[in-house]
């Protein structure tokens, strides 16, 4: 689609969403299962700026939410369960596609409704009865800042909090590179609503529990290298988890600490979920593609992040994952 | 002064500045001694500038330079020594005071010359023929960025580059309390002209040599709590860096580590740079005032976050440190 076209088109969704939105006394809005700092913040911020309109709101998330997000504002109204009786109007949140909510949110669970589909997953499936879908935004925060704007309503610190977060989330505290000038343009008007960034980024980037940082410390242990520093590899047991007392959804962005030491290129880190079942990231800096090594192991995921399982004992798992590293290494190195 | 006043000044100075600028053929820079990414990333943005009109540039720092900033675009041509024949033109960026540049530079450098004083600092010294002193800048960087842009030179990669970093250090990537919606709107500019986001962010706030990370690794496994939790201390020796081969610099931020855990309140980290010969930096999350506890040990700093040194074996000085902060701890707690 040709930009001029594309922008026709998204102006004209949008229009179409906000005389949908105000013309119902209500509306139900969902976000995705594992949920992060976009679709919470989005679908919050989205929901209070409803309210503000004097509407009627239901939030739905599958749970649990991960704690660093337990003080957006407006966060105690989710629920994490779907009454029988919906409104007629429901808007998905960041959701790339409808089964995204929850293992039964399906079709049927349409009929009748008007599904608002507002996302900026390239890979939307495009589920709804109106779809505005754009993968130029950096975060869904993005758009639902300027359907807020579209609807009239000011923004309040409630909505700005929930707004920044979500866009520090996607966009790693600009740091990624899908950050874009209409990102730091929509937070230099949140920040002016007087909201503590400091605070804000405390809890979503830096505030630890005990068992995180003892996890750190385990991780960080077990650090090992090969070919001369280009490999780092990181193993986190059922026994280190026992001993720190963590969760085993704690040990995330522990690998990047591997990928981020100097002259490392590759990184993995395997987790011992049971006895034989590894669960394993892989991280690379910047020229071996990772997801070509995860894909022999039957997982995928992208050039410089990866991911797969492995049914092995981890002592075991650790020697394959080493392997493939060094040969994927070796092959690249010689071509 | 009243909002309005200060503005008319800042427009009457930067105005003068610009005019100072556009009559000489040749300036001197200069920034201040222990760099970080604002003073020589507005060096250099501002350098390459006078460069793009033509100008003859010379750049000091006393170095030596950090690692995550030898990068920076036209770090090169900065210079450790100071030739005896100056421009007329000295610039200072970001140098609370002229003698902040290196011990020598004193008021006799200036004579005959025509000096610049461009700082965000609030103490500021007013030691410039010209002082425009801005501190409600998040960054001198973003100073260098208004004049660049006055002085009519378009915005490069290079110049983008190093104003970028510049911000991004003073405001911790847009997360300390200074930040505000200016500071956002001149990096959706910077950002237009197409610079790497991830790889300046990796650079300054991700990459880390081995040693670094081995350190770490020390200081998280001699990490201690008291008061349930409330207060946490680490302990780096001798034995540590030597251990690791981190220089004793490498340490920076290694605090925020104990700071950042869950409930704790204060924290500390003693480095032991000689036998009795201990630096410690403290650190709070909301109500300890860490600048009182420095003072008693004849430091200080700020309310969050202050320093000291100790000239006992380091094993005393945790004492005394962690018996001065259960004493305030208890101080706070019983008022």
């Amino acid at each position: 689609m040709i930009p001029a076209m594309q922008k026709r088109t998204t102006t004209s969704i949008l229009k179409q969403i906000k005389l949908e939105i105000e013309k119902v006394p209500e509306a139900a809005l969902f976000s995705h299962v594992s949920p992060d700092g976009d679709c919470l913040g989005s679908m919050l911020a989205l929901g209070i700026a409803l309210e503000g309109l004097g509407k009627r709101v239901f939030y739905y998330n599958a749970g649990p939410l991960p704690e660093n997000l337990n003080s957006l504002p407006g966060v105690a109204r989710i629920s994490m369960s779907i009454p029988e009786e919906l409104p007629k109007t429901l808007i998905f949140v960041d959701c790339a596609e409808a089964e995204r909510v929850n293992s039964i949110m399906t079709r049927e669970y349409f009929q009748g409704k008007k599904v608002l589909n507002i996302d900026h997953h390239v890979s939307n499936a495009y589920f709804g009865s109106l779809n505005w879908i754009d993968p130029e935004a950096a975060a869904t925060g993005e758009m639902i800042y300027r359907l807020i704007r579209k609807l009239g309503v000011s923004i309040s610190k409630d909505i700005a909090i929930n707004l920044y977060t979500a866009i520090i989330t996607d966009t790693g505290r600009f740091s990624f590179s899908n950050t874009t000038a209409k990102s730091f343009k929509i937070a230099a008007e949140l920040v002016k609503t007087g909201i503590d960034l400091a605070a804000i980024n405390n809890i979503l980037f830096e505030r630890k529990t005990l068992s995180q940082t003892k996890l750190l410390l385990k991780a960080l242990s077990n650090l090992e290298f090969r070919q001369g520093g280009t490999i780092a590899v990181m193993v986190l047991s059922q026994k280190d988890f026992e001993e720190t007392g963590a969760e085993k959804n704690l040990s995330e962005g522990l690998v990047n600490y591997a990928r981020n030491i100097e002259n490392v290129e590759a990184a993995a880190l395997l987790k011992e979920i049971g006895t034989k079942e590894i669960k394993v990231s892989f991280r690379s800096n910047s020229w071996l593609d990772v997801n070509r090594i995860a894909s022999q192991f039957g997982g995928g995921g992208h050039i410089r992040a990866s991911g797969c399982s492995l049914n092995l004992p981890l002592e075991k798992a650790k020697e394959s994952v080493i392997l493939a590293l060094e040969e994927a290494i070796n092959i690249e190195r010689n071509n």
